[in-house]
């Protein structure tokens, strides 16, 4: 049967990694997995208590395009609480997790053949659904010493967007608030649309995250409740967007989607109230960021530029391998580390870059920093 | 802000309708609701009492982006029981309702550009995510001695691929193993791909329905959750795909959703063994068919072919009207029902066509019905 081109989109070289710890965990080893790119917690107690509730008391239909209304008007007031920014619940479009909301904000703005920028490293489904939609990536090599975030001056004149990660995947890195206003005046000159993927927010520490909102109302904002909120697998997430694209957002919302999981939406209103919980949970990433800070540098990772936010590290490891894939075949299987190689995040220079992630129990992260050290030191 | 010309999708018209029913019931006015388009019923209790049960045994992350292996193969195993059909689980992808299963069907077949038939008429939101996703929708307009099905003799012949649904929405009607097989061999004889929409098998009344793969294991079938197991605002469906196929739908998956809710696909599992609330849906929705054939026909609505599966009625209006969303703001306001204009399933004709739904509760069907008689007789 005929197939597209466009379907044609690359693999997770990371699935290689994964693979490779399922076969070593069948034969009964046990391995430290810093790949994951998601929390080892559940969502708070109450959202599943609620939602053990809420599922008995009506039959959970369709809801609106947009999501239920209450949940909107939560999300308004979390960027009044985190931001100090006065959001209309209105501009708050309930997404089938952050993947629902790249391809709403991708079919909106943008039609084929459109240029849309990504920094590398960044997050590589990114490319992926940029392709699939028929629209053209342009690759923003991100210098490390503006810690792989982009800056004015990389930007091409013809874009007709730009797509912006901040804490960023895989770097953990922020851009300030005079960093962010520069990139989105910058490519608001341009005429071109901004995006900004804020789905690691909530989870920093040593300066608050800036929202693009701070900034302009003249954005597309993406979140999730997969981090800080610690619920990956309901796929729930929001999108805020400008007040004129509302209905066309709506309308798009409809057709793609019919509308976000129900009972997601009820667990996620509920997890608000699992504040106590979510600070635990970051808690928990901060300890175990300072011992990776340490435990990494001691190792002989020491060309890292220390995360903002997020829970991953991403190290230079040029001076130990050009081909970080088979690297990180190795730590795997001398070391019981499973790690990501750079490959996944930018093509052209992840071959001698590593990611590290910290999302798991702070045991855990113990038990993989000393095999790691172990390991580079019998290298 | 900068907007694409193919996020212009067109806006339901039915929502004219829902709006307007809506103002009346905050008025205080009773409206019985003959324009939905789901069940009034929940998911099966064992399902909801099973997800209760496991949510607090896991984190619920991310599963994999085929779905959980255990679903799958429960799915493979209702195409043994319900078809006779022996089918690989590999090739059974689990969705985020059909609107995923579309999503990745669309992308995974068709290049930008590419030529789509759907039948008209048909479920709207076929052609706004062919516009949406840059693909040119082929408008095939079915005749009413076909049973509002599309027949070979229909086709263009540069066609990529036809999509098409049995039972179908909004006209009930099935294709039969003839018809069906017709189909997909004059689609395969002009190298276009078939894709088999049957969302509404398991809610059939005189025949059973036909799976596309009792005809041809090179297609795609999507089908869902939502209506024969009740469960809409979850969010979860499936596919199934060509062996060939099945690597290439996973990545597209992995990068637009990363996998489906993971707690729909618990309560899924578990909607199995919900059979005897499922038996007794179709019991009310096979009676509500017989009192709504016997009902609108005395009405004075007696152009309709009858339907084999799902809960519409597709009439048409022609003696009484040539604008059906007007006719359907009449009956709204004057008998208290919503029904659906026809101009949504199809521009062309629908204006003097409408949907009328019996997905709810028997009491309400009967209201609706004198409503409807009196409504007819004194106009």
């Amino acid at each position: 049967m005929r197939v597209s081109t466009r379907g044609d989109v690359a693999p997770f070289i990371v699935m290689d990694v994964m693979e490779q710890a399922a076969r070593l965990e069948a034969q009964g080893r046990r391995i430290i997995h810093m790949e994951v790119g998601q929390p080892g917690t559940a969502a708070p107690e109450v959202a599943r208590t609620r939602l053990a509730a809420e599922m008995n008391e009506g039959p959970l239909g369709y809801t609106g395009a947009l999501g239920l209304p209450a949940l909107r008007a939560r999300i308004a007031q979390l960027y009044r609480d985190w931001y100090n920014v006065d959001l209309n619940p209105e501009r708050v479009v309930i997404t089938t997790g952050s993947s629902g909301g790249f391809t709403l904000a991708f079919t909106s703005l943008f039609d084929v053949g459109a240029k849309v920028g990504i920094g590398m490293p960044g997050y590589p489904s990114y490319k992926a659904i940029l392709q699939a939609l028929g629209l053209e990536t342009v690759a923003i090599s991100c210098a490390p010493e503006n810690r792989y975030q982009p800056v004015p001056a990389d930007l091409p004149d013809d874009l007709d967007g730009l797509l912006v990660a901040s804490p960023a995947n895989p770097s953990g890195t922020m851009l300030d608030r005079e960093a962010l206003s520069a990139l989105i005046g910058a490519v608001q000159a341009k005429h071109a649309a901004f995006i900004s993927d804020e789905i690691y927010h909530g989870i920093d520490y040593e300066q608050r995250p800036v929202t693009a909102l701070e900034v302009s109302d003249d954005v597309y904002v993406i979140n999730s409740f997969s981090k800080y909120f610690s619920m990956t697998g309901w796929r729930v997430g929001w999108m805020v967007v400008p007040e004129d694209h509302i209905r066309r957002v709506e309308r798009l919302a409809q057709n793609f989607f019919i509308c976000p999981p129900h009972a997601s939406q009820i667990a996620a209103l509920a997890a608000f109230d699992g504040e106590a919980e979510l600070t635990a949970n970051v808690a928990v990433y901060t300890r175990n960021r300072a011992l990776m800070l340490e435990g990494l540098s001691e190792a002989g990772f020491t060309k890292i530029a220390p995360p903002d936010g997020a829970f991953y590290i991403y190290a230079d490891v040029s001076d130990f391998t050009e081909d970080s894939l088979a690297f990180a075949r190795e730590i795997l299987e001398e070391a019981g580390v499973a790690v990501t190689p750079g490959v996944d995040f930018d093509p052209e220079r992840g071959h001698h870059m590593m990611r590290f992630s910290y999302a798991r129990a702070t045991g855990d992260i113990e038990e993989g920093l000393a095999r790691l050290k172990a390991f580079m030191a019998r290298r």
